[in-house]
């Protein structure tokens, strides 16, 4: 229960559980290492796994500085879109097992949510312009995290309900990724007739990342009920069978549809949109979620992030790994199903609130779109903002030799892997 | 305790640790996916992943739909050897903290056991007959499940132990496994005189895998006292030292026998089987073994696991990752020596009897013997009969094109990595 | 608190703290793999591999038959320098929650420590060499932990401060790696006018076990509170906070550091050195630092780490992955920042004194000092020692054709991978 200075009371055995699920989180920035850089050419294998470092320690940086507080603040001048006081956060010895533990936690979430920016990003982006970036992410981040999640905030106060995520961490990353790929354009040659799509540089990494991920998430959705006492352990517990549930419905849909309209083949990019599209889908209402429901929310999100990935193709937006399908659509369609399966939480009050089959009206679906509404405008403005004056500086993309040698070389002096001693550029086909 | 309802009586405590071993758990898909992957040749490595896939996915659904019932359903109609109810489970309010939090870790087990088979028919069987016996191998887990961690199933009855399944998990998988091979046969060229053994493709990521396993079989041994209270917590910090001391006996044995037997050259093949046979060795009695016990049963598991797998190649059965020798007899050793060493349980009442060598004579020895043949018995007529079928309808084996490419082009149209983009097909040796 | 009989009294919720952290801990040993396997050249990836499960098995052996004991024994004849009993340990059902929990959680610690030395010898030392190091690592690493964590050691008890293991686990191994490396010289070609600095061979995997490696130490750091009552949540909070922060300042200093002195290219190496030298410097004080000493302590700390790693090139000291600086540099760091921001702890007791700039004085700096100048003196004497027998008996260094052609195949009779069946030897530039 929060009290009137904006604290949530906890106890040992909550902050454990969501210091124990905070580190289950950040083990998926090493997932996200393995899903990009399996996904993108080699040459740029090691710029990938450089930006998911540069989300925690320069995204972090600002977090710390200035987010938890425009997300939890509540000192004088804090209202229900942005929050006043905690920068730079220190505790008291009275408080601090609640604050630096949620900070922890939020911090994962904060760099999870900027770290799906570097996929839509990959191959062409400067690392300097990520960095800037990053330092910028972590203030688009506070933001919907206090609408969302500070019981003060405007869409919670309406009834709003997004458990683990899906539109503060992945509607609005997903976004932000959106909307760097249409300022920065395809990579060079993606798109142009007669050249052929650009292959996965190591799917077998890909697909780790992917199980990464998966258990990884379990921090997410089985952590988010901040805490185990009161009832709140049971939430944990229904959220972690609603998770599993939910993949096996997007993972399945994933391999089905590949099977079907793919002449036979299991592609691999099928089955990590359904997995993960189901994962981001099912976050909105993890504890809440009776199984069947969440077999059906992942299975519909795998199903819509799938098709997002086609539609994204053809509209030759190029989103080297799949960011905007999985996360934007995954997101949209989970906070929408909130609407539809809410039913009232008598376990630990998350909600007295129904949604559309529940006998609770239309108002709560309203309230989700809503804030599906208010953070995609409000990720496409900042992110806007913050890329067009990177353009505009310092630039965003990498001159054309660079992306042609690829930035392992250009940006990283990797000169070890893929190029002989000579220097000569070898070709991104096979490891020679 | 458990009640009349067949309801395990637990708190929120409890509900966190088995979410937390069962997280970790889950990790070891991540693991099986680097040990197979690692030990395959290179054109079949996204495959084997996939079928890492398949098993949660898949098989997940099965035993959501049926297999958590038919192991744990206590409606009328269920007996000491298979459940009714829990179909399609869900749970109320009061029950979920203690249904879902069960069903997520027998779901962590009953997935792990899946996994097992995948490398047995690594490099040679369809997807497609894959994912069939995957929705089987979720019913087959259920029913030796229920015999042995059901309150009432037959052989718990009887008194026979297995704490965290070297016997439903392991036996299972590798019979399972073993059945599969001896069906499908060698692949092409092995075994064949004149041509040499197949190679290992990646051999550091099979180190990888056999280290990310190592960690996450902590979850099944420290997890599987069902919670900490009541003492509980003591059997899972035993637990713990005992899995790390029956490893070092099995890895250390692994490494000696490679260096006194291959020339002082220390084969990564003899370290894993060392290692993982210890591991699947010291399952059954994990919480109750003294370290010292632990160490000599892990060392005898390894060494058992080492001579199986010299066996087994002697034979000429082909099992690509070693599922056999490591998980059949690492179990059964690990099975037979609960009949050893076992000694009444004063901490968390989990046995009265007692072992061989502690006065209880021979009864538990026979009683845990019976066990490994039934399990046994039960895994070679439904793995032989669902393989069957799959046989003689849609097929076994991918075609002898197929398998010379390799699954990865084959099944998947993976073709950026190993592969140039004219098509031209490169040779395993190596990564050109 | 501790009783009269050396037990530290914990509960369940303690103890399930315990494991869970040292589970975590465990998994950096996944970490160090791919990091230390990633920095060497390809040839060797193997072999590095190994010799993290060498600490772990022969090590572990070591550790539980004296190693434990010496450090945590208190039958007759233990003193402040060195304990007696807990030799094979063992307990009895009272004992065994606190005893085998601290065992496997102290076991975590051993191994780590000894893990860091495989880096400093890597590409030159035999397998056996370095098995029998590990065999005598785990008493070179007995006394230093009873110095600092016993209550009677002697450190303890002028008022040192190492809360997880700047000065115990990493001072420890960092120096054991140094006099190794100082005793087996260069590798063949390094430092030679005219030749090339050794490439990385896989920096990817250098930056994922980077990455584990992060999430890893949370175990250590957030873990080392031993528990979670009486307040001791809120000092795992805390460290928690403190770990991400000093990593933040490490790591930006280390990209900062490239960016400014190699013409705006970010190189792994800095960034390694940046994020790991910070989060061993902040290893020390980690549950006692406020945000911005722990930001501060990690910067410096990643910045004396990048600057010792290139002063020791300079020194033509050869040490492969850079062990040396980011260990002792950042150790030795971290045990002197506690002398400057070390306060009275209020919430769980672990100190009475207050360091330089909180009006303690120059006392604790001055202990602090000394427990390094002890430790290192330690390392120093006893490893000489060690690797002087070892190289006198069987040899530290692989022989010269061995070294040119890689341990992988030539201890490992790796064949499979980077040659070709004919057993033509390929370079190591690429994977051709």
């Amino acid at each position: 229960a929060e009290t009137s200075d904006g604290f949530v009371h906890i106890d040992s055995d909550d902050a454990t559980w969501i210091l124990t699920s905070a580190i289950f989180i950040f083990t998926m920035q090493s997932g996200f290492s393995l899903l990009e850089s399996g996904q993108v050419s080699m040459k740029n294998e090691v710029n990938i796994i450089f930006k998911n470092a540069v989300d925690v320690l320069f995204g972090g940086l600002t977090y710390w500085i200035v987010g938890y507080g425009m997300g939890f603040g509540s000192q004088p001048g804090s209202n229900s879109i942005v929050g006043v006081g905690f920068y730079f956060l220190d505790a008291s010895e009275r408080d601090m097992g609640f604050l630096f533990s949620s900070f922890f936690f939020q911090l994962a979430f904060a760099t999870t949510s900027a770290t799906i920016v570097s996929g839509a990003m990959a191959e062409r982006a400067t690392l300097e312009a990520y960095v800037v970036f990053s330092l910028m992410s972590a203030i688009i981040y506070a933001l919907p995290s206090r609408w969302l999640w500070y019981k003060g905030g405007w869409l919670k106060q309406l009834g709003a309900l997004d458990i683990a995520g899906s539109a503060v961490v992945h509607i609005l990353g997903g976004t932000n990724g959106l909307v760097a790929t249409l300022l920065m354009g395809p990579r060079i040659g993606v798109f142009k007739p007669g050249t052929k799509e650009p292959k996965m540089g190591y799917p077998t990494n890909a697909l780790l990342g992917m199980f990464m991920l998966w258990w990884g998430w379990l921090g997410f959705n089985c952590g988010s009920t901040y805490g185990i006492t009161g009832g709140k352990w049971k939430l944990s517990s229904r959220a972690a069978a609603a998770t599993l549930l939910a993949s096996m419905g997007g993972g399945t849909v994933g391999i089905v549809y590949s099977w079907l309209m793919r002449n036979g083949k299991i592609e691999v990019r099928y089955t990590l949109d359904g997995v993960l599209g189901s994962l981001v889908s099912i976050s909105a209402l993890c504890s809440l979620a009776r199984p069947w429901e969440s077999l059906l929310i992942g299975a519909v999100g795998g199903f819509l992030a799938i098709l997002g990935g086609e539609l994204i193709r053809r509209l030759r937006i190029d989103d080297p790994v799949g960011v905007v399908t999985v996360h934007v659509v995954g997101g949209v369609w989970g906070m929408l199903a909130v609407g539809i399966f809410l039913r009232p939480d008598r376990v630990a009050g998350l909600t007295n609130h129904a949604g559309l089959i529940y006998g609770g009206g239309w108002y709560i679906l309203g309230v989700q779109t809503l804030a599906c509404v208010a953070i995609i405008a409000w990720a496409v403005v900042t992110s806007f903002l913050t890329f067009k004056v990177i353009d505009l500086t310092i630039g965003l993309r990498i001159s054309t030799v660079a992306e042609i040698i690829g930035a392992d070389v250009c940006e990283h002096s990797i000169n070890g892997t893929y190029y002989t001693a000579e220097g000569v550029i070898r070709t991104q086909d096979g490891r020679t």
